[in-house]
């Protein structure tokens, strides 16, 4: 297990998403794509600033800024240094990129989680965001269909109450490293080499059907140690979460929720909606249940994903 | 301050360079850079390969495994797992990437300490390389000439003896975003939108006036402070420092050092032997440092530098 088990405290202060303005509709099927006039850079922005407005903080109560998305914004600098120039211009604040690209969200929270157990940092602001639009393949229809642009904020906080990361687990399986990919942009296949004949290696490129198959193999059992690691520390299982937010990988989500035994009324999936929003996926989720009042003070909630990698993460948070 | 004060108890159990073949020669200085057989990829999994024999350790002694790059081998999945097919494939060990491009290293150990000093991994594999030729600007004479390629793997380990993080900090000044940076490559400018009219945009660009104008005004204070903070721990300033070890960023190295009062004897400066190596500068001059016995157990290390961002780290390390 490469998981932890005490507690570490932490609160959700604050929190927001952007989506884009404009939708497309594939198949009965609404995605958010950003329009000419709008940037990734532009809906983290305005996350950020939402999410300050309702943690009632101002930029310099921030200790640090985290950026954890899967496609930054340029190769040089890190995005939280790209972000720091919109929104902590004059400031120094920190700013770090983690990124598990899907769920780079999560492992976002659980590494920085121990800063704020151990008093380095107060507040940290983390953004996950991305812009899968400016990356797909037209003529591959499963991925072209799929995903949504969106950008998440959230600061989380040290707090004295009982409430934070119960448990926490991430696992990298390398054998699927090559069913997503987007090959060319940085050092093995630099930008300078593109040309239209290669063009697909530039873009966005998911082997569906070899992810679901890896993942029908290796999830259950994943699932079921979470479980069994959880129910150690005194929790009941499913019983005592109020809420499992998986990423919202693709419409195989209730096949793939079934297979490892998540019950079907703790689940949110809302992929037909929305669609795959990459490193935005679970805190937009998060963010929409706790908008919806699905989820609330001192409530369970089980975040879980795979994201490229292949990597899996997985967390217990007490709100 | 953005520092933190208690020991977080790690040793170095491991570390490796790997430096491409070929070199080439500006000026008098010598430069490493990539031939076409090979990559950036190749040069990472054999500094993981040494340095996991020098700490005699196998792969399934790592807990956790981290690429600390400032530009990584592919967009998607993140470098760490791309790394990991080839060093850990067929093992569950989580992989993860973490940058603020120059400093990731120092970033990245400052990070991760936190996780082994809370006991939830014992070993963790940090490796930093860049191979900057790939995306370097020939018309840019000061850059084309500054760069060498290098990777470098360090293994991070719990130890129960009175040795690892003393103190650290990092700062984040966005009014030098600009100063440094790759444009093009990721979301905000895609690798499909190259054209050889904005060639520029998608190679490597630093404005060297400009930075130094910057770090000049910054960096004194932030030394200042640093030394201030180990002599409220106890620690008698440099007098306590064995060596720093500083981001080579260039030639113009002895004028900082000078600048922020960094006496003569105790800096590492082989900016005319090596160059800038991006993520990799000040590991690999940390490894040099302990492969020469400048540097040895129960010494004292101060880390530090700045990255493009403009991001500065500093670490005191007791060996």
């Amino acid at each position: 297990m490469k998981g932890d088990t005490d507690m570490r405290k932490l609160k959700i202060s604050g929190y927001a998403y952007t989506l884009p303005k404009r939708t497309v509709e594939f198949d009965g099927c609404t995605r958010y794509r950003m329009s000419d006039d709008e940037t990734l850079l532009d809906l983290a922005v305005k996350s950020c600033k939402n999410a300050l407005k309702k943690a009632e903080m101002a930029i310099n109560d921030i200790d640090c800024i985290v950026y954890a998305g899967a496609v930054g914004f340029q190769p040089i600098p890190c995005s939280a240094a790209i972000l720091h120039e919109q929104i902590a211009k004059g400031t120094s604040i920190p700013a770090t990129d983690i990124c598990t690209t899907c769920t780079s969200f999560v492992s976002a929270m659980d590494i920085m989680s121990y800063l704020i157990d151990a008093g380095r940092y107060k507040n940290i602001l983390i953004v996950s965001g991305d812009g899968a639009s400016v990356g797909l393949n037209p003529e591959q229809e499963e991925s072209y269909k799929l995903f949504s642009d969106v950008s998440t904020a959230f600061i989380i906080s040290a707090t004295e109450e009982e409430r934070g990361i119960i448990h926490s687990s991430q696992y990298t399986f390398s054998e699927g490293a090559h069913d997503t990919e987007i090959r060319g942009g940085l050092n093995l296949l630099p930008p300078n080499t593109y040309s239209d004949e290669r063009k697909a290696d530039y873009l966005f490129d998911m082997n569906g059907v070899q992810i679901l198959r890896f993942c029908a193999k290796k999830l259950p059992a994943l699932f079921k140690n979470f479980i069994n690691e959880i129910k150690e520390l005194g929790y009941n299982g499913y019983e005592s979460i109020t809420a499992v937010i998986p990423h919202q990988a693709s419409r195989a989500l209730p096949m793939m929720m079934k297979k490892v035994g998540v019950p079907d009324e703790k689940y949110a999936d809302r992929v037909d909606e929305y669609g795959n929003m990459v490193s935005a996926s679970i805190p937009f989720m998060l963010a929409k249940y706790l908008d919806e009042d699905l989820l609330k003070d001192s409530d369970t909630v089980m975040l879980c994903g795979t994201a490229a990698g292949l990597t899996c993460n997985f967390m217990l948070l007490k709100l």
